[in-house]
């Protein structure tokens, strides 16, 4: 086990698709958005190549490869993430379906080819940088919440390009900045076709904004039904223990 | 009673405010989703005034004269709505409360002023000009639904012109139009704010959407909780029972 393991960093379940991910409490964990986003995403089964944005520790990569036998290029800025995620998919014995790239989301279309893709997805920095609080705060985070290196509108325009058309692209953000992701997206010929809010609870605003839009797709959006995290009594909903746990538990 | 009504018009009950409607199958009918819009505005409690464009036999005015004692203005294009509309202010003995104005929403900033009015409400026709289908429409009700003689465009248009620097405009749609209706606004200083879906059942799509903006507000969008609006036996749900016949049924 250790061989596989640097510093602090522990090698976690995810339960759901019975693979092993390598964290860090200093440098980075997954968040539960990531999780919901590799769910949201509609991708094809059997074929294809789909490139997952600002991947951390590949965490969506990992879980992607549970529903699709398509090819998975994940792309990470921070050299500690991207070995983290290499890491992970060498453990898991899926080089052959995914790969890291190490490098900048805006030189993606340059490197890995411009209309090439049929899904991309995104779980990008949430807060913009003049949000960034200096107290508790390590850099690996910093960059990996703050629109320090990629701004929402990079992002969308990467993702873009990236795609044939007829291409997904999806993302996970708050829904504060929906208005700017709609924006960023007609700018960039991605037509928004499905959106899912996701509540912490019942009677509370939505804190989570899943988003799915098709390249030169037609008007039609649907809002799906929402998602509840938590019951009232603070245990996961059945929906969510199912993402997380699999549908057994 | 017969004095109020004419050929094939009924006085309905709303029963939650304890008003009477005059409607007509064969010319208009109130929705839910006016009763919706009512509810989710936000107004001034004792004074201001009020705009509601669109109003048809006036069924936003009525709920809202319950709600408020500030003025409110409704604008109607179509004369047999407008006279329904009256008929029902001056049945209720609300003449000092709500005024109802004969005419075309886009003349109505030039009619009704600048810049004067706290709120604007706004359920507009839904469907564009050409999903219009001939059979089964009387000519009410196609101008009532259809974007004949109003597009969404200029219904935001007139509202901004109407508001004072921070009030609100609520409008009730279908979720397909979000991203036109969030555009429009921003392109006419009204920055939306509050969203709420609504869903006919759990585990279905949205099909309504009511989103309210403040003229020249700052970016600040919440998404509240979902509504539902039946059960899965079919019944209203308590919220919208407490809404239709009041909070006690």
């Amino acid at each position: 086990m250790e061989q596989w393991l640097k510093d602090d960093e522990r090698l976690d379940y995810l339960l759901a698709e019975n693979l092993r991910i390598i964290q860090s409490p200093s440098v980075f964990s997954f968040s539960l958005d990531a999780v919901l986003l590799s769910r949201f995403v509609q991708i094809p089964k059997s074929k294809g190549h789909i490139v997952d944005l600002c991947s951390g520790n590949g965490v969506i990569p990992l879980f992607l490869s549970a529903r699709t036998k398509a090819k998975i290029t994940g792309v990470e800025l921070q050299p500690r993430l991207h070995d983290m995620a290499t890491r992970s998919i060498a453990y898991n014995k899926l080089e052959h379906q995914i790969e890291m790239k190490l490098g900048d989301v805006k030189d993606v279309p340059k490197t890995l080819g411009i209309e090439k893709y049929d899904a991309v997805t995104c779980n990008p920095p949430y807060f913009l940088a003049h949000e960034l609080s200096e107290k508790n705060t390590s850099e690996h985070y910093a960059i990996a919440r703050h629109e320090i290196h990629l701004t929402l509108e990079q992002a969308v325009e990467a993702s873009s390009r990236l795609l044939k058309q007829g291409g997904k692209a999806a993302f996970v953000h708050r829904p504060g900045r929906l208005l700017d992701i709609v924006t960023a997206m007609r700018a960039n010929r991605l037509e928004p076709k499905r959106i899912q809010f996701v509540y912490p609870k019942r009677g509370k605003e939505a804190n989570t904004l899943l988003i799915e839009a098709i390249k030169d797709g037609k008007p039609d959006l649907k809002i799906l039904p929402p998602l509840y995290v938590y019951e009232d009594n603070n245990e996961y909903t059945p929906e969510v223990r199912a993402l997380l746990y699999g549908d057994e538990n």
